[in-house]
């Protein structure tokens, strides 16, 4: 049985069916893919994209949605396999994940970084511990990535240019300033869809503390290996958006301050230059700007930049409505061809 | 585009409209008027009868409500144009309105005043933020008006007089005690609906300190002037009561004393006596008396006036989900021959 | 007109109709028998599993589950009759349950006792207020019995043993520690319907202070009086699972420490070796076991006999969601040859 944890553990083809599956489910939002099928979305962090995308993504095929918060109007869960669970924890996840299996098709996980020790929050167990357990198939709505958001990205930069086929195209994942330490979720996964669809990759951002985890660096350079394209790391604002076809924003925080978020403070308050504005847009080839939103306006880009023709984050969010349709109608059929890279 | 803002915002045709609409879908309950729609509801504060009645119009009608509480389990909003969002907002209106607006055929909002400064909660600026935004109709659930209370008001008050035609009727808007200064949006919506429909109205307080914001008497006096009623605000309980066909009750806090409310406190507590009793309603003219809900039993209407069969509240609560149905489907459906007073 | 508050108010009849229902609903999940229809869910208390199964039952079978959290998204409930309602209450029971039943056609109702003083909690006067004033039919979601879980319990024993004929099993309802003083809900329940289904009963627990209620002692009493069962008290581990044939576990506070519970604690911490555990089962008639979930792993049960074949908690589990569409479409049909007990 096939999850959606990763868009790196799908084959080429699955991915493309996918965003080929969510362009026509965006022309015909309604049908029966889902009919009488229901999802659980289980939440340990807010949302408000996420959950109204899925719960009507799951209406508008015939389906329903349950949305749950452990812990806060559900029973906090236990992780740990063999623990004596004499703490907080009232469930393991072994019967959450097993006896919500049995009530829906499909079971959706958001599970955002603890922010304190990113040797444990890497390895995604909340995640892991769902699709170890479940027996129906389990979509990733943002963890350490957050696959959904790039197929939606995908989705709307080949709307843009016309063609579902991007190699060649210059594209500028930039840092910025946020006042907060952020999840690197999205920023992993720019670069690991960007890659994979061919692109000249750059990743901007301030210093190299800013660089990313080396298991979605690796993932790069193997995308780039496969699909032909490029990447490479930049400190140099100016050089990075000269001739970009795509500026992608996003803020993280620094993973060698993981957990000692005040010490990262000064260093990241130095770079709020790093905003998407007007001046640095003009350096490029008439680039496409996105964000995956929330987006703090005048923080991270200027309100010229978000409310120019040349924003299309509006659009990614909407596609993020149609290709978890994609997902889920694709998750529920499980077509015997259907391949995984693992 | 028309949203469903004000009454006072729509001609009087379309509001008859409406609450024939009503009236059908109060007979008739299951419908597929907002097949396939989605309709995104946004709650600033807590709701029982507005949330429950949305939800269910929309599946009567064979859409689907999202419920979202920003703040809670969704981001915070940032409403100042231009701000530099480096404090606790993390998401503009702007984004907030455009994204629903791609997911959802409609959006309601409920945000109460802060309570706190008054000339500012005066400019709703919350859901004229979402209106401002949104390139979906939006719907007032209560903010410093409550519109669909007042129709579902008004229909309970047609269907107890068995006519839709209420001119001439002697109606009594009273203050009563509670002991929270509250919102006056339900006031400000009863003065505003039973004017509009040509009911002689006495607003009823205990001083001239509880009388409305001068924008509401202002559109109380301007449709007496169009509707042939009559508007007169009266300190006397006696004398306001006497002959009165229609007693609605309502308590609110005093517009001098907003943000202030431990200074209005001595002075709320002189007007315990204004609670709707027999009594009192033994000098009317066998008045129907409502309330718009929740009410504390006893403090703003005894149990006997509550269990009366005058009493038409729970009428009145169960119309909110049909007159709902009817502002919601008008909304979507859009026919170019629905004008707007604007 | 006929609620689901107790198992204990129904003719056996009805109940095996009911249990009949659902092994067929659980066959055929999707249907049309709430076509329309609508629940209210009012959660006083947090919930996963209950939630889930009624609003997807509802929406397997055509209908809506409308979730309501008062207090906590809604508002404060008063249930005194009379009451002044001059302190934190905002609405009475009275027009909470008569506007949700012109919203809907069923109310469901978690409401655990408060732990302070059981001679209050065991009038269950939440779940009572609501079935007073209700005008459409209420439905036990756990308050102080849990008759949905006893449906889900009894089919999952008739799915194992192959029989809806359960006399003449040996069932034991073993307490076990934990490091809360819990609700005697499911307790009290367990021994009703295993009882009312003719077994042979044996509450085991660690001294006189644990056992229940005398109301639901009675229950048990009189139910071997009608069904030929029997029923017994235990203190002895041993002899209460030799040659049992279902060890069904839960723990709970012991009622004269109510609200007293630190000095309960360590009366409780004496008895951790309740826990059940491979040592134990192996007594047993090769014992199916369950647990109605939450559970805490290796404190109520060990791994070893969670992950058992042994172990039909997820069954049981699973089967909530079948008994209360079972529920839900018997008391939307209201049969007028189905009878009440009382």
């Amino acid at each position: 049985m096939k999850h959606f944890l990763n868009t790196q553990d799908w084959i080429r083809a699955d991915l493309d069916a996918l965003l080929a599956d969510a362009a026509r489910f965006k022309r015909d939002r309604i049908g029966d893919a889902l009919k009488g099928r229901a999802i659980a979305l289980v939440f340990f962090n807010p949302s408000m994209r996420t959950r109204t995308s899925f719960e009507l993504g799951a209406f508008q095929l015939g389906g329903h949605a349950v949305v749950l918060q452990p812990g806060k109007d559900a029973w906090p869960i236990e992780f740990d396999l063999g623990a004596v669970m004499d703490g907080d924890t009232e469930e393991h996840i072994a019967e959450v994940a097993r006896v919500l299996s049995r009530y829906v098709d499909l079971i959706g996980v958001r599970a955002f970084p603890k922010f304190v020790d990113w040797s444990a929050d890497r390895e995604d167990r909340v995640l892991k511990g769902f699709a170890k357990y479940s027996t129906v198939p389990v979509i990733n709505m943002e963890t350490i990535t957050h696959p959904c958001q790039e197929l939606a990205h995908a989705l709307a930069l080949q709307e843009h240019f016309g063609t579902p086929d991007l190699r060649g195209r210059k594209y500028v994942l930039t840092w910025t300033y946020h006042p907060k330490a952020l999840n690197t979720a999205v920023a992993n996964s720019a670069l690991t869809i960007a890659t994979r669809l061919g692109m000249d990759v750059t990743l901007l951002c301030p210093t190299p503390e800013y660089v990313l985890d080396e298991r979605y660096m690796g993932w790069a350079r193997q995308n780039v290996a496969e699909s032909g394209g490029s990447f490479a790391v930049s400190h140099d604002i100016d050089a990075a958006y000269a001739g970009a076809d795509v500026v992608y924003a996003k803020s993280w925080g620094a993973l060698p301050y993981f957990g000692d978020w005040e010490k990262e403070k000064p260093v990241r308050d130095r770079y709020r230059h790093f905003i998407v504005d007007e001046a640095k847009m003009a350096r490029t080839n008439d680039a496409v700007f996105s964000h995956c939103l929330p987006l703090r306006r005048n923080v991270k880009a200027t309100d010229a930049v978000m409310d120019s023709p040349a924003c299309i984050a509006i659009e990614e969010a909407e596609n993020r409505l149609h290709v978890q349709k994609a997902v889920m109608a694709a998750l529920v059929a499980q077509p015997s061809g259907m391949g995984s890279r693992e």
